[in-house]
């Protein structure tokens, strides 16, 4: 990346947000029924390249199976709502209808009254399994060796291990709190693990064993990073990077292809194309099936790090509905803003461009733009 | 154009819009009345350099009329409201005056009701013929041989292929949908055809024989492209890129100028400066005319893309109106936003400028800003 | 200047507005009551480097009167108000309490109804006189040859010729309708001209013997050049470009130095200085004068531009008013935006970065930031 | 710095604000209870990196106290209220109620109605000595000789010296009102000056003998400068300018280390972040500990500039409350703004890049973007 010097002794790097780039038409053209979508990842396969991210506002063991028929894989957060309430229901309706001016403070109460219930994890597995689809479920680094045994043990087929951001290189004066490798070595399923968002960092973690990583700094469209931490992780950069550090560990391991998903700033189908065009080979998707009237959010969207019992870095952001989950991912669409038929625009944008899978589509031309 | 690196392994070009640049005044001036603005492609003439854009808010066969007179090449949509009802009146009016939130579902349900009806064809044209201009009217790629022939033979004197992307390269499993070069060859009429964006399919599309290509992506000044698709075509790139096409095919075919035609982001009389500054041989305008009192969209303006059935990509635009499309083209303006007497200030910025015909304009100096 | 790519075959050269840069404090610092804001033309001496603009706004004979007694050198538009009505009060009156919608169509009713009547100019220019102050009146360089003789000969001590563009090298092909250095050179008087925006053209107009030359676009801070015409002229780099012309012109010419006055976009203390800091002898300033209490404004402002008869590219702004013309310029101020005490401001800026009069303070140094 | 041409014969350096950096996570992380935040000046150790800012919204003597005890070098600004008024409660009450309109002119007539008592700044100090922490008070260099002596005398520990910008090389016709370097020597106390932004003048600064300089230009959330004066300090660059400064002094002086000390613009934990990021050793907070419910401000926030008699260049901000002076420094949160928790804010950013105390993260990598 190209480097600018902020002071005398002090040199910045520029990076670029979704915001900052466009894909741009090529000089061919293709029939969109003639594009494939299809994204796979170890012994798994999904008609779209879309994750649905861990949160209480996206997924639920019943949206699950919704997204899972749809061609997603939902990831269960098995540190929210549904292992800490038997029945969480009542608690989402409350969460989805506080006023604007108490909404963290209730979300920390509501978080922080109920402990996570390891034999609700075991319970929650099994009704994902029942739903249907591939059995994927979230932790976070700080919980992982405590928690993941029991949902592996149930029966998740993909554990994701999720933070703001997780190094393989977690430095720590009382002793490892989690060795990533052996961790991994030691499970029985493929690990996606992250966020990470450098070359450096996602390189270290592919030698973990990971069977993907995350791209990002954890957040969602509700995050406040910047603000909070002054951390900003401009994700077409981010991506590009750590599609870099893929393909370079792939010729380290002879041959090890580890995912890229890009977690983050992914709010519409077109930041879906872009995050792909950037080399990604799939991306984590939280606000747009927020706003499904069959998601727990129902049109309210918020992360974990909203809930933080003394640093939030999140809102809980009323979005409004725009249709269901399968009018979301596959149409029709009764809007113009990239907020449903996700699938049916990421088909058309490879078609206008000429290209027929999403490894072709990674080489596609970025544009970017001095507004 | 200059690139800059996004990420390690991945480089992006830097592209401007319309807003990104200005004309910038020369050491010389001229009068206004010594300037010329005439634009002819084959044996067609015209006293402006200005194409009405083939939307149903735009151009009507009535609207057709009066904007012949006014000097400017106006092209009926004949797969819009014109050629799907004996009488779209009506229909308009119930457009002009939907709620906002139901816009464009009414919209995809009022077009989707009725299909092109190919003996309306024949009489629109005859219409248009009636009208007293240059007959000229559009069709999309996918249904242009079924449909451009009619029209034809109706008596249409330029045919306009408008879609979103149209490439002279275009892939399918299933034979060429539309061989263009063929198509072309066989027409008894000249055949404008877009849009494209980027020298390469410019040059494609200029070899297949058309008198004029559409520079743009299709959508108008309601166009959500961006945001759905991530694709974005900044405009002043985008031209500046075909005109050297243009150049280059000029000295390949030894002497066979191709007309570039800007459509899209020509929402002022200031954005029409730019294109024509950026090397656009003319511009084709859809908002700036939806404005008059006398055009169908009467201050309400949509395009083909915000009816499409399952992903709309553009809305429609409650724009109001500010006066004939007499005062829009020609004055008295009394506005002072661009929206009115468009061709006076075409002619005020030439002459300010010290150039005295379009082609000559074409070479002025160009600004951009940072901000 | 830097010129980038706008698209193959098509460069943009990059400039700076007024809110693109700022200066900066150097490492000396100095007592404000030392500085020194004296500035000369001619034979012509002020305590400010300020022109009050020739809008009706801002000077009429009371207020010239006031803006000399304040060190303003006041210029009197004798193609306005004051010129077409024996009593233009209530007209002035009435401009000021225009609804939003009509203001433009009503500008040039009223304007359109009353010609320029020549005896009225010989009135005003002794009422000018009568106010004390050094007697200057502006023309239009259409209007120049016809209005300019009676002026001087009434008593007119500095002349402004002031168009959008003034050009030495004007193309008619009637013959050239002011033939600009004969013209300056049979006047007996100093003669400021333009504007102009750049190197080329500020040389020729140097070379016609005016005293000083006006940089800019004609507009103010209501002007809407950009979506009207497409023209910009970020004055940051205008003002730059012409004031290296001067030097070069002061070199050829063996010693005429040629005042770069700074006309359109200052619309605060700040930007006065910034203005100055890019090599400005002098700005011409409006909108700030029209806040006063005590101007033709008061609060409200509007230019020729608004009026013109066919294609207004210019607003009547309701601004409110921040004091008398008085506190305007010397303060007290009782706000912080830079609407009040310029002249204390100036004065500010330069101690604070350790200057102590208006040339060298020429060579401060400038900063640009990214936003 | 980067630097580019504004016009022929003018060039400007890019400089850069908070906004328009971040800072980027690398390839480490640390757990946040291993970090440390602690900062050392002279014989003064606190736990964290900030000082209140002598302003009346901020520090008075009671929250001094409650500052210190939560790790904060709280400054007592001792030419505000304090010492203008035996009781400052009542007109702290009047100023917080002020109508918007009214605030700037109230505001200079409160300061003005009564001049700084010498009597109550060691009525002041005695009280700060009371409240337990270290006893820090600002003066304006204007009044530095008449008021520090008796501040001292009366048990100052740590002395501010605190204008817009403060030069040791300043020029004046009537002797050098203070001469920095003589003064410093004389004082028992270390000494705090500035603001200064430039390499230059921050090294003759250092030279001068102070313990630590501002880095700024002595505004806050609320100031003005760039309408009013044209003058912008974008503080990322101007404190890595004064950090090279630091270290080339340190080569120089053979081991004085002059600790760098951003004031201004730090709205927010991401902006502490950033401040120490480019190399600030700690930072003056105003606006920040004016939200709390226990400042002086109560939630309105406004500094020296909002008052000052002829030429104000702030303004009185309602900012609201946003918790205890304890909740915004050491959480917990409720807020994901960035507006309280600010300390534990910058535990976590440090943690989660893998930095263990400030020295080292002075060394952090920064990104810019650029929008």
């Amino acid at each position: 990346m190209s480097s600018i010097e902020i002071g005398r002794g002090k040199r910045a790097r520029t990076a670029y947000s979704f915001d900052d780039i466009a894909v741009a038409p090529s000089r061919r053209t293709r029939n969109p029924d003639e594009v494939s979508t299809e994204w796979r990842i170890d012994a798994y396969r999904f008609d779209t390249p879309i994750l649905a991210a861990p949160m209480d506002s996206v997924v639920s063991p019943a949206s699950a199976a919704e997204l899972s028929r749809l061609g997603v894989l939902a990831v269960l957060n098995v540190e929210g709502l549904w292992t800490r309430y038997a029945d969480p229901e009542p608690i989402l309706e409350q969460i989805r209808h506080l006023p604007e001016d108490q909404a963290i403070a209730e979300l920390q109460r509501l978080y922080g009254a109920a402990p996570v219930d390891p034999e609700l994890i075991a319970q929650r597995v099994g009704e994902l399994r029942e739903g249907g689809g591939t059995v994927a479920v979230a932790v976070s680094p700080q919980h992982a060796g405590a928690l993941a045994p029991a949902a592996v043990a149930a029966g998740t087929e993909l554990l994701v291990i999720r933070g703001t951001t997780v190094s393989a290189e977690h430095v720590s004066g009382d002793g490892d709190p989690l060795n990533l490798k052996t961790f991994i070595y030691d499970l029985d399923v493929p690990v996606i693990v992250g966020a990470c968002s450098t070359y450096q960092a996602a390189l270290h973690l592919m030698r973990t064993g990971a069977a993907g990583v995350l791209v990002g700094f954890g957040g969602g469209a509700a995050h406040t990073t910047s603000d909070v931490l002054g951390i900003r992780v401009p994700m077409a950069t981010a991506v590009a990077e750590v599609a870099e550090a893929r393909r370079d560990y792939l010729d380290e391991s002879q041959g090890r292809y580890v995912h890229v998903i890009a977690d983050g700033s992914v709010g519409s189908s077109g930041d879906l194309v872009k995050a792909l065009a950037c080399g990604a080979d799939a991306a984590m998707i939280g606000s747009v099936f927020a706003r499904a009237t069959d998601s727990p959010g129902q049109g309210v969207h918020w992360g974990a790090e909203a809930w933080h019992p003394s640093l939030p870095r999140g809102e809980r952001k009323v979005l409004g509905t725009v249709g269901t989950l399968a009018e979301i991912l596959h149409g029709p669409s009764h809007t113009a803003d990239g907020s449903a038929n996700i699938v049916g625009a990421l088909r058309k944008a490879m078609a206008t461009t000429g290209y027929s899978d999403l490894k072709e589509f990674q080489r596609i031309e970025v544009i970017t733009s001095p507004e």
